[in-house]
């Protein structure tokens, strides 16, 4: 049976918050309140930006190490785990992580019963190639009280493959920890192109993506802001907001409404249409050869 | 050697054409005079609407056939093979085509010096899957005089998968053919969100994509117009046009510009970056499995 009654209301926050470079304890401390905020207004999801607990402008490997932590034991993940479990909230926050000698950018994922796991940025921007090692977890689906959570960090965001793959796992929302920078060609007084790039994503897949970004300037480097919450059809339901003021952007969605509207009509779903046939030729053509390959042709190009 | 200053500067013509449903030599004679009027204006690469010579909505599958042509032998093809050898430009053009007994929904391309191929829709759209056969030919990019071409139709432009397949072969620039119509929950006063997939898909390859829409309604069914040509940083350098007026929208760019632009910073490329390890592993479980798969907790989803 079909019934198009049900319906789960969920609570999703974006918390812009602005780290203050290097005050883990402060800026921890910080998000919790914030964290409480959102509860008080009803939050089941809250996602914080990209590297929260210790900014994002490291000088060094060695700075940005010092300032890593461990994953569940670090005392970071333990006060974003304290909160999760108290307020029966998922948190999705950025951390610089430390495993063994390497540094990951990551996503903390904390449930009212645990942590649930980490999610390791795939796509590294600029200088974060000298401090982190590329993500080696895959793009992980997380199965939680409120919905199957995909995550994307801030770069990852530029590559519609990320998006595509938690959607094809049953991801009903990606939750995008981001520090959006400016890029040059992108702004022209239209806004960040990263919005449009997470509209565009959350239409194709049939998805909401919550994307949480810092504000402020640290050493030099400016943020974006303009954090949003994208429905399933592409248009934001929450924000953008501001580009330059902490605030807790909230939206309700009905949990269902995601997956019941991927059924475009008699014949199309736009996860069921694709053409991985096509896909997988001409990646294979792509691994095989090294280099492109014209499937329709035969004639390699450069 | 790297000489910034080197450039070929190329025109492009997006024509937003209206075709009168089954009147194919009246459309084909219209869209002639507007190819003629975007070369007085310098155009090098037109391109035309999907079905550009027949029409969209078919009532059956015979109706379809009998509108149907072969490609490169009927009159169709002839026409625009001949305008683009006599102009020296490049038609991309939405067309019916029949293959024997199968008929695809497909694009020509002609240049100055022949028919250069056939780009058939990959992704059928509602009705079109009682028509038309799902494209058989890849994405195909083909050499012109001005550059490396892909081609897109419609609906494949909901799949950033297309656009990725085309940059990662070389294309600089994707022709896009497309009858757009509306889509709930797309509109509410904000433009199609076709825009924003396209302006997406650009960006995050770094090419220039058209977008050559049709307008009107057609028994009932009415069509969005807004054709734009998008340049490599993902905003429109034409357009979006009208909703519901015939014109042609031109553009003209530095043919290496799209090419240069993409090595973003000393680490960033956005084709370079993408991380077909990851993609490929989850491919590979989606295709081993046959279902979703979580490559990070090797849990299976629905």
């Amino acid at each position: 049976m079909d019934n198009e009654n049900t319906q789960d209301l969920i609570t999703i926050a974006c918390l812009q918050f602005e780290p203050r470079f290097g005050d883990v304890a402060g800026n921890v401390d910080r998000t919790i309140a914030m964290i409480e905020r959102a509860a008080d207004q009803g939050a089941q999801i809250v996602v914080l930006p990209e590297l929260a607990n210790t900014g994002y402008i490291f000088r060094s490997r060695s700075e940005a190490f010092r300032l890593a932590e461990a994953v569940p034991d670090g005392p970071t993940s333990k006060a974003w785990a304290e909160v999760a479990a108290r307020r029966g909230l998922i948190v999705v926050a950025g951390i610089n992580e430390r495993e063994g000698d390497q540094l990951f950018n990551s996503a903390l994922i904390a449930g009212p019963s645990g942590i649930l796991g980490v999610y390791r940025k795939l796509h590294l921007w600029g200088d974060e190639n000298l401090w982190f090692e590329p993500g080696n977890l895959g793009v992980p689906v997380f199965a939680t009280p409120y919905g199957r959570l995909g995550v994307a960090i801030c770069y990852d965001g530029w590559f519609p493959e990320v998006f595509r793959l938690a959607a094809a796992q049953g991801a009903d929302i990606v939750c995008v920890p981001t520090n959006w920078v400016p890029i040059p060609g992108q702004m022209e007084g239209r806004g960040p192109m990263a919005n449009i790039l997470h509209m565009a994503a959350a239409h194709s897949n049939s998805i909401v993506i919550a994307c949480a970004d810092r504000i402020g300037t640290e050493r030099g480097q400016p943020f974006l802001g303009q954090s949003m919450i994208v429905g399933h059809t592409g248009w934001p339901i929450a924000g953008p907001a501001s580009a330059d003021t902490e605030e807790i952007l909230m939206a309700t969605l009905d949990s269902g409404a995601a997956r019941r509207a991927r059924n475009w009509n008699t014949f199309n779903h736009p996860l069921r249409d694709r053409r991985t046939d096509v896909y997988h030729a001409t990646l294979g053509a792509e691994i095989r050869t090294g280099q492109a390959f014209s499937a329709a042709t035969g004639r390699q190009q450069e």
